[in-house]
C-alpha cells in the first residue's frame, strides 16, 4: 500500500503565457497526469475493466493555490498524496516545487477529488461506483501531518 | 457599478477529451476569458497602465466544482459574479449552464481570486498593489444570496 | 452551394505564450473550430449520422504559414475557403487577418485536408468513406484566384 | 556536430479529444518541445543571449501529416532531424512512432521552419538575425536519405 508518488516534468514553452509564467490552467493538466502516472506505477490504469464494466475516474472538484510562479524550463517536482478515501471517491493533494529547491515550501498546492464511475453501453452516461477492491487495496491515506490545511 | 456579467461560448472539439466531455482544465480557461470579457465590457483591460506602471491580475487560487459535464457544441452560458473585494484582490464566482437550460442549477461552479500586481522594469518580477481607483469604482460585490456556499 | 465562410474570434490570454504572441499551435485549434462553425452554418454537424453509420472528418494533414503574429485581445477574422474536393476528402484554406485591418494581406494562412470517415461498432477504428451527398451538395470549390499558392 | 535527436513521451489524457485519439494540434506542441529538448541536449537554450541581444526562434511555418492516430498512454518516440540550414533559418522534420513499434513507418511526420530572431528593448518587436556561430557550429543537416519527401 502506498499513499504518495513523486514525479518530475519540465515546463514547456507551450505551457507559458504572455506573463512569462506557466498558465494557471496547466497546473490542472500536471495534476491529472501525475495521478495517472501514480496509477501506472501501481500497475493500474485509469481506464480499466472490472466486473462492473469499464471504470474511470470523473473529476468532481479541482482547486489550486498559487504562491510563486513556475517558468519555462523549470524542472518541477510534483509530490502527490492520497488525502482521503471514501467508498466511491478519492481526494488527492499535489505539491509543486522546483526540483532544484526541493526543501522549499511548495510553489503551488493542488487538491482534487475523483469519483469512480462506470460507463455502460455505447453512450457516455456515467454512473458512480464503489472503488474496485484491487484499487482500494493499493491506496492508503497519507498521514494527516503531510496534508496541508486549506488556505495555508 | 456592476457585480455581474454573462457571456456564452460554444464548446469546441479541441476542448473535449476521450471521455467525450469537456476536459476539466478548460473550465479554467473559460473562467479567465469571462473575467477578461467582463473587464472589456467595463472599458477596462486586464493589462492597463496606471500611475504605478503596468498592472495585471495574478491568480492566487482557482477552483471548480463539476456536477454534470459539458459536451462538444454545447452553448454554455457563463454567469460571472464579483464575490469579494479586498484592497488588493478580487474574488469571482462563475456559474456554468447550458444556454438552452438557463433555469437549471449550474453544471459547474468556478471560484477564483486574483491579486492586483505591478510589473517593474524589464523582468517579470511582480509586486502586489492596491486596486486602482477606476477599477474599484466600477466593481461592486454581488448580493450574498447570489453566491453559492462552498461545497454546495 | 458555398465555398467560403468568415468568422471572428478574440485571442485569449491562454492562447498566448511567453513570447507575448499567440502560440503557433493554437492557429490549428482556430482552423478546426472555423471549419466546424462553417458546417453548423450549413445545417450540418461534423458528427452526423448517415446511411453508413456515424461519419466524422479525420485530419490527414495540416499546415500553417506565419507571417506576422497575433496578440492578446486581437480580434481575428478567419476567412475559410474550400480549396479542393475529392470523393472522400476536402481541403480547406484559412486566411487570418486582424478584424481592424481586413484589407491587409493575411497574417497567417492555414491549409488542411480532412477525410470523411465512418466509425463502426463501439471501438474507435475509422474507415474512410465517400462524402455523403448532402454534404457534397452544399460545398463548392472556391475560384482558384482566391487560393494562395503554397509558399507565397 | 549532430543532425538528429530522439526523445519519448507519453500521450496524456488532456492530449486526447472526443474521437479517442490525440488531438491533431498537440503534435505541434510535441514538435516544439522536442526541438527545445534537442537544444538543451547541446547545451543551448532556445532563449539565449548573444552579442546581438536575446535571440529566439520564431516559427514561420509548421505542418504535419497524420497517417495513423496516437492514443492515450501511447509511449511516443519522436525522432527529430535537421532538414535544412540557411543563414537565418533552420528546418526540422519529426517522425512520430510508437516506442513499442520503432521499426514501423511513422504514424505522423511533422515539418517546420524557425527563423532566428532578436528582441530589442522592452517591446515585443522581433527582427530576423543570422544564426549565432555557436549554434551553427553544433547543427548539421541530416543526410537527404533520412528526409522523407513531402506528400509521401
Amino acid at each position: 500500500m502506498t499513499y504518495e508518488f513523486t514525479t518530475t516534468r519540465t515546463v514547456e514553452f507551450a505551457d507559458t503565457d504572455m506573463a512569462g509564467i506557466m498558465h494557471f490552467s496547466n497546473y490542472f493538466r500536471y495534476m491529472e497526469s501525475t495521478e495517472h502516472e501514480f496509477f501506472r506505477s501501481l500497475g493500474l490504469s485509469v481506464h480499466q475493466s472490472s466486473s462492473a464494466g469499464m471504470i474511470g475516474w470523473a473529476r468532481v472538484s479541482a482547486a489550486c493555490d498559487y504562491r510563486a510562479p513556475l517558468r519555462y524550463e523549470d524542472v518541477v517536482e510534483i509530490h502527490l498524496l492520497v488525502a482521503e478515501k471514501r467508498s466511491k471517491s478519492i481526494s488527492y493533494i499535489a505539491k509543486f516545487r522546483r526540483a532544484d529547491n526541493r526543501s522549499a515550501s511548495p510553489l503551488a498546492i493542488g487538491r482534487w477529488t475523483v469519483v469512480c464511475v462506470t460507463k455502460q453501453g455505447g453512450d457516455s452516461e456515467l454512473t458512480s461506483a464503489v472503488i474496485p477492491d484491487d484499487v482500494n487495496a493499493l491506496l492508503q491515506v497519507a498521514p494527516s501531518g503531510l496534508i496541508p490545511a486549506k488556505g495555508q
